[in-house]
């Protein structure tokens, strides 16, 4: 499965720089790189670290000319690389499969052409899936779902009664979608849980890691929308609206009925209370504790966060705070003997 | 499936305020809600909203009178609310259903009547299950757990050895109950697992929500109180005891053998570390980091977490340290100046 | 199933202080133990506990002499209190148990001597598994996936293609292992998925807790070093390298990139931005925020995350600025009063 660094230029279509002759037998990152391997630089700073590697050629974008180290230069190089990783991995035998005997289809689900249902997964009644989606083992639709066409669940994903699915979208392993959202009214020393008659929708686009937890609404939907990415055990509360092409990191949490806007990021960690509003395009600092309404376009930090510059501002503040404490003890000493010599001086 | 207002009036035992032939087509939250929508109003504060809201009617409790909307009024606004959200939402299909022939269930398991268990579940040795319990697809319970009646586990929970489940349980999809404690000794440079010999119990009138993890104890049972509601992605480490009708909210994390009063509230991503006791109706803000006991009917806030108030007070002076810090600066040159007016003075 | 206090001992081969008739009905921690159960008490500072504790009688190391109560002496307390727990335990039926004709084994992986495969569990296809490994229920195996010989499996965990697990490992219920990094570049306004070529790799006798979720690499490996023990809900992004023998705990996440040495430790709920290096033996204090690469051997704490020694002056100094900031205003009126005396005296 070796190929000569000349066939790999073939294969990419770029430009050879070296012999054409070495036999390279992988292709891994500068960090991983084994001798025989190519490696990728998709800058000119990554100079130093090329030198340290043991890659036998390196990828590069036009711009950048490694030293010492036959290269091969493209237009594209994380595709480019994307193609040879492609040409190294052993083939792990993934054949076009259709409908498993051993998957437990209600009588009236209706599937579309191409869909795949690997063995163990259960479609309930009622359950519309489009064309071409792929449904993984012990994946489980509770009835009355609707799944758009091109749609990947991957194995142990829940979607509760009613979910309603784009095209396109990519859910992973053990997500969660449309779980009882947590309200609760006490009564009499008792915590009764509110109505539970809502949904869950997802846009077109939307991708939803591993583990992730989005919860039915109240009485409605929480909805996701268009293009939105969400990574791993991110937790989504009931009657939330999440606005288009969001980026939400991993483990964020947001309470009930919050909403965001379009191109919203939040880095990891991050917990936003209920009921607030994140305008369009705001950014969200990792691990931000947000306890009120964001700004569009506005950077915010910290717990409790504020804008960014008042933030940086407060920790530096901070930082200065153990020398500043003890400056103002010396302050407080030598105002003292001031008083004192201005007292004696009277 | 529309209805006229009259007739919703008449679904809700409500009173009627307006024309009774208005057609009605659905019912959604204010924020939701299209022209033809019924809404709801729960407070008088809502009243500009609802001037903005697309909603044909409108549902009030008796002390809103909402203007320039037609309205019905009712007792019970929520409880009505959800009787007319549940006329309009399509039929699921659910069916009653018994023990699926593809579930795979031990021969010294005991299912009490008008059990469900859906396929692909898996049933191990010596469990038993209460009466009217569901047991959703893609459950296991390993051998020995004993489940009360009224339970539901959806989709995908998983139950360890020896678990015990009280009675109207609900453990939402993907929570693992009973998975090995993170406890270790490090002889000779390598970890070596505690042992895990414990169990969990759950009580009465439980739930937990999606993708919660909650450890087995050491030798003994990591217990959750009578009546506590946890949400989703929370995290409970082994050996710890949470008192009854806790709400815990969601991602939060509690450390090994620490213990929880009756009715604690701990808000969104707060956590405690191991062997801390939290008094009875303690109250804890959203992403504390609480490193020591917390007494009864406290509010402890913050990382580390303190009081409420002095918290607060922190904070509050923290936001103004910047400022505090020019002042400072500002000082110290006004008392050189004076330290050396005096000087010249002498 | 009850026995006598001096069968006990023997079963332990431990020197007995007391009535060898003692009968005794189970084994519980002091905390939990009731009449009739033996505790066991591994330190002397545990003798208040146990003078209000109901148990019949106490296990304990030679150095600890406990007032008042039965005891039996042995050299190691927890190995020998295991053993009597299990003698209580009911047993669950844990039977010897071979591949179950319900799971779904593709005819191309290879199982190596006593493997067992439970029902509903799924392997696919070019999937090898070493000698006596355990496949738990509703176990999802993508292709190409190389596990060796004695791993456990718990039920639900999800191995995407090509994962390599290492010999002893064991994965708890729920946790994910190689979904897709959470990386995207922005074109035209629409987030586009990076390659997702990678895969996850995992060393020999690593722990992953109930939940936790590991990314495949983009173009090759995220690595879990040997004898690394992970809690539950841990989050490992795309590409990052984890060293040998570290302690992570629940709820901790790891952006795209980040290495660590060996023996790290980070408590729970810690969180690290992508890109960055843990040194070796380095301890990341609970909730860090950890922005900047860590030197060996260090302790950070807080957030964003300093060396432990500043962070406590911060919080120290943090803790008085309150009172601080009162004597800072008496003091500002002090100078002026000065400097208006001073004023005149001129």
């Amino acid at each position: 499965m070796d190929l000569a660094l000349g066939d790999i230029a073939n294969l990419v279509g770029g430009q050879l720089n070296g012999d054409a002759g070495i036999p390279i037998s992988g292709a891994a990152i500068i960090r991983d790189a084994n001798a025989g391997d190519i490696t990728l630089a998709d800058k000119a700073q990554l100079a130093n670290q090329l030198a340290d590697c043991r890659a036998a050629a390196v990828l590069v974008p036009p711009d950048v000319t490694p030293d010492g180290l036959p290269f091969v230069t493209v237009s594209n190089v994380h595709a480019s690389f994307a193609k040879i990783v492609e040409h190294f991995r052993r083939d792990a035998g993934n054949q076009p499969y259709g409908v498993s005997a051993a998957a437990h289809i209600s009588q009236s689900a209706k599937l579309g052409r191409d869909v795949v249902v690997y063995p163990t997964a259960t479609i309930g009644d009622d359950v519309h899936i489009g064309e071409g989606s792929i449904i993984h083992p012990g994946v489980h639709i509770l009835p009355g779902s609707r799944i758009g066409h091109n749609v990947t669940l991957f194995p142990n994903v829940v979607l509760y009664e009613n979910t309603v699915i784009g095209n396109r979208v990519i859910i992973h392993a053990g997500a969660v979608i449309g779980a009882y959202g947590f309200g609760y009214k006490t009564v009499e020393g008792r915590h009764k849980l509110s109505a539970q008659l809502g949904y869950v929708t997802v846009g077109d686009d939307v991708e939803i890691g591993a583990g992730t937890t989005i919860d039915r609404g109240t009485y409605g939907a929480t909805s996701i929308g268009e293009g939105t990415k969400i990574d791993n055990l991110v937790m989504i509360a009931h009657n939330c609206r999440i606005g288009r092409h969001n980026l939400l990191c991993s483990q964020v949490g947001i309470a009930g009925s919050s909403t965001t806007g379009d191109y919203v990021v939040m880095a990891g960690q991050v917990g936003l209370r209920d009921h607030i509003e994140i305008g369009d395009r705001a950014i969200l600092g990792a691990k931000s504790g947000v306890m009120n309404s964001v700004p569009s376009d506005s950077v915010y930090l910290g717990y409790p966060a504020t804008a960014d510059r008042e933030q940086m501002q407060k920790q530096a503040a901070l930082a200065k705070l153990p020398e500043m404490r003890r400056q103002f003890k010396a302050l407080q000493k030598q105002v003292a003997a001031l008083a004192e010599k201005l007292n004696d001086a009277a």
